[in-house]
């Protein structure tokens, strides 16, 4: 436990109570509903210590909840421990969500305070009916929890640079036109966006406000005729004659909500899952209606071109390569060669030998043993464990690229491990094949995917907390939508030219935790009287472990899966590798 | 072709120009939006002379599209055979959809007519988009189709009976309740249903206005204190006692509109996919506020209670026999000894020594050799085949019962079949057992469950052009929602005791057509630290013929459960059946 967390919570509470506000919801996300957060924005991890990457505070007068999903449990738990916040286990049977605590705690004439630009306008929209019902007020400025922080750094904006033809394969003026004709067919005349991965995408530009992932701060606004971003004039000065040639116009990042006030176009699309309610404010302020759908960049963007695939591919040799030197490494490790920590970074300067690699795509999660069942582990100084000769290290990691991101995990087998273990590891390295050499009717959804994966483990009885398997953008967040793999999950219809990981797994608490993953791209697979077909290539090239494989629980077609992918990794990697590293190479990609 | 189509064309297209109308949708729905419809509604058979269950016609001055799907391409190719009207193939990539084909048809100043009564609201709201978009206007009253039409019955109403708690299990003051603890959760003081299979549900009434499906024709409105039910005043003479001692108020058909008008409730339920353009109009007119969500009748209904699950397996035992003797009777049948038109009344015959029996779900498809191809196909006595001692014979029927409804198809190999029959039959046969023995998540989508069955199709580059299932009522419709397996389709998740039918197919044009369908029951499978799984148990009790089965192509599996299967079905039919009948009914479920 973060010791700091009683005294924020009682400053917190100092100022609700000025203010009369019974409770404060505190999410996760910044105004413009990334995951992943520049440093100034983490109020949630300020007030509960909790370090996960989603997840939502909830704070009374005298009570504390922490609402997180299957990948975080554990480690909330821990992070938690002495807080007086409760767990709440999003997704499980009988746990409340957001809307059933406000409700139970919630009466008549109580005031709730929820950022109007830290929620998105549909989560507003749920919370402003049920306030109705209940009776409560909700303020959405004037933030308790801004005002009792003192710690966080302001907000800074880094350097915006700009990606040649040769990266992106496509212009913003041809992106522009592709979400103009999606606005003309829907008849908006306006679109706002403020996801930084689509607007990256949009403008081919990257920046550096948050790890990992090269976005930079900025809005932008889309007519018909004109273009406008709102960007750091500092960090912006660089590309602004760039932008000028291609028509879009540079606006200060200050500015946006009062342009926006005053815009004259009459129908605005917005994704109201993906802007905030201060910005659906700001629309109805300026008397326009709200056309309600997607943004048709998060499909556009998910799809790549001939240009993004054929660099991915590229990129895609390095990254295995320097995980497969990695898992050489590891595996003829001394006992204790190596720590959690160490090993990750051990693996991070093996990419870093690659001149395209520009850091980590993520946190590298690095668990051993019993480590490995938290889903999205991460070592501290006070967990970090010495990495010995017995059981296994699961390792998850990813790289930020000249040509793409790469998300990749592999369990590596480091000396005995139980039946049980083995067992386990077979079943998912079954599961990540069955989907990898699936074959679909083209208008598939993606829920049927992830089951095609789930299959053996729901046969056994076994399932995982998360999904099967997310978009991976192209040199931006290594989660992307709208391809989402999970049986319960309604996203649409997988496409060809989508990058989606393929990452089942299966944790036991306490004892041993396993995920293998692979990058697959939807390909078309034939066509003929009975439809469209499609499959998938895999893009991640490196051997699965198959020291912990139980051929006699794989069928024929699994093993020859699984034969075919070793082929495939040992014909891409063998130029690459060295002469003295033949032999051990040559062993990891048996056949089986 | 019915010969009459060419004058009864002219004939609405004078009463076209008369009104300067430029074009006419004609649906196949009542005002119910039923499936099936009585023959006084059938309006779109009369001017295509197209019989099929599904499909909408679209007439403008000088050209005629009927628009349906994969089930009925075939038969409509041939109804529609010189009458001029095209066919529009629904799904086939490059087809227009109606809107489409009303842009293309419209342009500013064009009226087009589209009975308010006859298109679902959703529907209405999609054309009025397109009519504003395109400037063209929509004409709901005094329709031109119904003018023109001199042929079709008037509205009758058969006699409403009332069913007992023994087949119902469920009063219908408990359905009410939990209907309305879902409008207060809604926040409706409302609701509106104009779904017939809805209304008999929850009144626990049966009719016979349309053929095959035992309902009536009918409206409710329900408020937190009254529910109305609008009925023909001679038809529900008998129960309106009844009604009355449920605090039903009954009231004429006939006034049901101008009721709406008056109602004083401001938030009225409407499932708008379910209810006519018509009542939406009625509800605003009232100046109340639509809340647009599904009918909770449609869940509460679909999943089966304990008395209606103990009633469905008794049924499905007398359904199974008599599918099972026909069976018998058709693999022994002579060379021409039965047409499919003599074969269906012969089945029928046999249903009928069932005293439970109160006639089938459905028209039955029997279809021999390639007249199987046709998803739907309905034998005329012009097409009528013998049936002789090679090929195949598809027999896809039901039965309406004191106790449930059923739905099965069985193909039964007469004589000498080519290799890529077998193959065929083998690979359907695998993919219902694929889906009959899944275990899966609770939560799953029915998406998924789709695929489950397809997966061994698509593995060799087949598919079929359905679902692979669709929920089936109790005494009701042999279709109902919300369970509806299609890999394409946004369904909700699957629920224990859920009714949905199995049925994968393989249809090749010309040749033969396979379809292997049971009805499964979802139930619990268990419960474990990895969630609560679901899975199938088997309603239909008959043999799956065995004669035209590749064992070759079955994994291990799929052998264990078709054995598994035919032990269940030994087990259930062996007592009921004659001594002398044992032999033969042995032979059929032998083991494999």
């Amino acid at each position: 436990m973060n010791t700091d967390i009683p005294n924020r919570l009682r400053a917190l509470r100092e100022c609700m109570k000025e203010q009369n506000i019974s409770a404060c919801i505190i999410p996760s996300e910044d105004c413009h509903m990334s995951e992943y957060v520049n440093d100034c924005f983490k109020y949630r991890q300020y007030y509960s210590g909790f370090t996960g990457s989603a997840g939502t505070l909830y704070i009374t007068s005298d009570k504390g909840y922490l609402i997180t999903d299957g990948r975080y449990f554990l480690q909330a738990e821990a992070q938690l421990e002495g807080t007086g916040i409760k767990l709440v286990r999003d997704g499980v049977k009988g746990e409340p969500d957001i809307f059933a605590l406000c409700k139970s705690t919630l009466g008549r004439g109580d005031r709730l305070f929820s950022d109007g630009r830290f929620m998105s306008a549909s989560f507003a929209d749920k919370l402003s009916s049920l306030a109705e019902t209940q009776s409560f007020d909700i303020l959405t400025e004037n933030s308790p929890v801004i005002k009792a922080c003192n710690d966080l750094p302001l907000q800074k904006f880094s350097m915006i640079s700009e990606l040649p033809i040769e990266l992106t394969g496509a212009s913003r003026e041809s992106k522009l036109s592709n979400i103009r004709a999606k606005m003309s067919a829907l008849s908006a005349d306006g679109h706002v966006i403020s996801s930084l991965e689509e607007i990256a995408w949009i403008l081919n530009l990257r920046g550096s406000d948050i790890k990992n992932t090269p976005v930079f701060y900025a809005y932008m606004y889309i007519t018909a005729t004109n273009a406008y971003v709102f960007l750091d004039s500092k960090a912006s000065s660089n590309i602004t004659a760039s932008l000028d040639s291609s028509k879009i116009t540079v606006l200060d990042y200050s500015t946006f909500y009062t342009f926006i006030k005053d815009i004259t176009e009459k129908k605005i699309l917005c994704d109201t899952t993906a802007v905030n309610a201060a910005i659906i404010s700001a629309v109805k302020q300026a008397n326009a209606e709200i056309i309600e759908r997607c943004d048709p960049a998060v499909l556009f963007k998910a799809v790549k071109n001939a240009v993004e695939i054929e660099n991915l591919k590229r990129i895609h040799l390095y990254d295995g390569l320097a995980v497969t030197r990695f898992m050489h490494l590891i595996k003829n490790a001394k006992d204790g060669e190596y720590t959690e920590i160490s090993a990750a970074d051990k693996l991070r300067q093996i990419r870093g030998s690659c001149p395209s690699y520009n850091g980590d795509s993520f946190d590298t999660i690095c668990g051993y043993g019993a480590n490995a069942a938290i889903v999205h582990y991460s070592a501290t100084p006070d967990s970090d464990t010495a990495i010995m000769r017995s059981g296994a290290l699961l390792v998850d990691s990813g790289g930020q690229y000249k040509g793409g991101t790469t998300d990749i995990t592999r369990v590596f087998v480091l000396g005995d491990t139980s039946y049980e273990f083995k067992l386990h590891y077979t079943l998912v390295c079954k599961a990540m094949l069955r989907l990898q050499k699936a074959v679909f009717q083209k208008g598939t959804r993606c829920a049927v995917l992830d089951a095609i994966a789930r299959q053996p483990l729901w046969e056994h009885g076994l399932d995982f907390r998360h999904g099967t398997g997310h978009g991976i953008g192209y040199m931006l967040s290594v989660h992307e939508g709208p391809n989402r793999f999970h049986y319960a999950n309604n996203a649409p219809a997988i496409e060809a030219g989508m990058v989606t990981s393929d990452e089942p797994g299966l944790y036991i608490e306490g004892s041993h935790g396993i995920r293998i993953e692979n990058e697959i791209l939807c390909v078309n697979a034939f066509s003929n009287d009975h439809g469209d077909f499609l499959k998938f290539e895999p893009l991640t090239v490196c051997p699965i472990d198959l020291d912990a494989v139980l051929p006699e629980y794989l069928d024929e077609s699994d093993i020859k899966a699984l034969n075919d992918y070793h082929a495939f990794v040992f014909e891409n990697l063998f130029p690459l590798l060295e002469p003295d590293e033949h032999e051990w190479f040559s062993s990891y990609v048996r056949r089986l």
